[in-house]
């Protein structure tokens, strides 16, 4: 079973091993939170490969404290119904989007697979994540010579705190997912931290529909699930 | 002027838009450390496009403090021999390693052309990097719920201490680049902070003569210059 990582939503960032194992693969599943609608993997997919035909698995992806139980719970379902679906032996990929090892809702699924039968092969291909896509698309560097980078999830107000203490190493960049629920938080702990004026945010990066913008003429307290946030390093003599 | 980025070094890392401008463009150019040597992005692009003509541009990659500035002046000499080179209105690619964002080549070069002539369009195209290539290849999961992901380099003593800091947030996966010349040290951190037995070492990855191994079975106290370390995140529920 392949984890293909499809990129952030321009279907132009899937790699060339990506597209051969979708083209090639006998049951092309991808991640939907309900059967009537497709969700962004599949969108990407559609693009690239417009006659493929590609099922539908139903996946809750809502995390935080009890997001994690539903998560574990869904990819068990969703474990359960590729089996149910599948026949043995069968050359399955399963379409995810960034990079399968970075938040994917595809790692508690092999999880849930391997549970209930340790032989499948599981491969992961990765995928351009969504904050390297976002600084490409700026022309931003995000790390040079010893700079460092931070990689945060804000699902839970206790999240808030350590992101302040990340905020404070001048020297690095922080990158913040899963915060949209909680962005008037998080613009709050990027101004206390002198950080503000300098950040950008994302959403629905890749797509037609991409917004990017500074982070301090963002009004709105909440974003979509899947925008990214990032605070570059301080630097004194580039901008 | 694109800055490529063309992944680890596995030709199939590229992306789809990769390929294509690197197909198009009129002029690509290679980084490497002498004229009568091919680095390592051109041996991808060779092994994608084996009749694309490519480019040398000599390139000094030494970081750390002294290396910083001596970087710096390579950058600069690069973006006047690429003026010398290439007409105006051409077509320039520029291919490097991994993603443009994440310590690439290419960033001080792109600011070395725009302080020649700022009217030079840059452009950047993602590619994967080698941590989240690497944790694909041994179906490791970096990040999940609130995890955190933190990226670092090593490349002087001091860095030793904040990796240190680092590693002791059990919730955070930690990725160490440019650790070669340092890898005794930084074993002793994850010795240090009880990480060694869980973390990896890949080198030329996605080449013919990758390597991934423990942490702790690697007995040099020097690696070469693009190792890359992950020491994963502390897990209770699963390994």
């Amino acid at each position: 079973m392949y984890g293909v990582g499809v990129g952030p939503g321009d279907p132009k960032m899937m790699t060339i091993l990506a597209k051969e194992i979708l083209e090639s693969a006998s049951i092309l599943l991808a991640p939907t939170i309900s059967m009537e609608s497709s969700g962004r993997a599949e969108e990407v997919v559609r693009a690239i490969l417009p006659n493929r035909e590609i099922e539908r698995i139903v996946f809750q992806m809502t995390r935080g404290t009890s997001g994690q139980t539903l998560r574990e719970s869904s990819a068990k379902a969703a474990a359960r119904e590729l089996f149910e679906r599948c026949a043995p032996d069968e050359d399955v990929a399963f379409v995810t989007l960034g990079d399968p090892s970075l938040y994917s809702t595809f790692y508690p699924l092999a999880r849930a697979v391997s549970q209930l039968d340790n032989g499948v092969e599981i491969s992961m291909v990765p995928g351009i994540p969504a904050f390297t896509y976002l600084a490409c698309r700026v022309n931003m560097d995000l790390l040079d010579n010893s700079e460092r980078l931070y990689v945060v999830a804000v699902v839970q107000d206790e999240d808030l705190d350590r992101l302040c203490d990340l905020l404070a190493d001048r020297q690095a960049t922080v990158v913040i997912y899963k915060c949209g629920r909680r962005f008037g938080k998080v613009r709050e702990a990027l101004a206390k931290t002198d950080r503000l004026s300098q950040a950008l945010v994302g959403e629905q990066l890749g797509t037609q529909i991409e917004r990017i913008v500074e982070a301090s003429l963002v009004s709105e307290d909440y974003l979509s699930y899947f925008a990214t946030v990032i605070s570059p390093a301080i630097r004194s003599d580039f901008g």
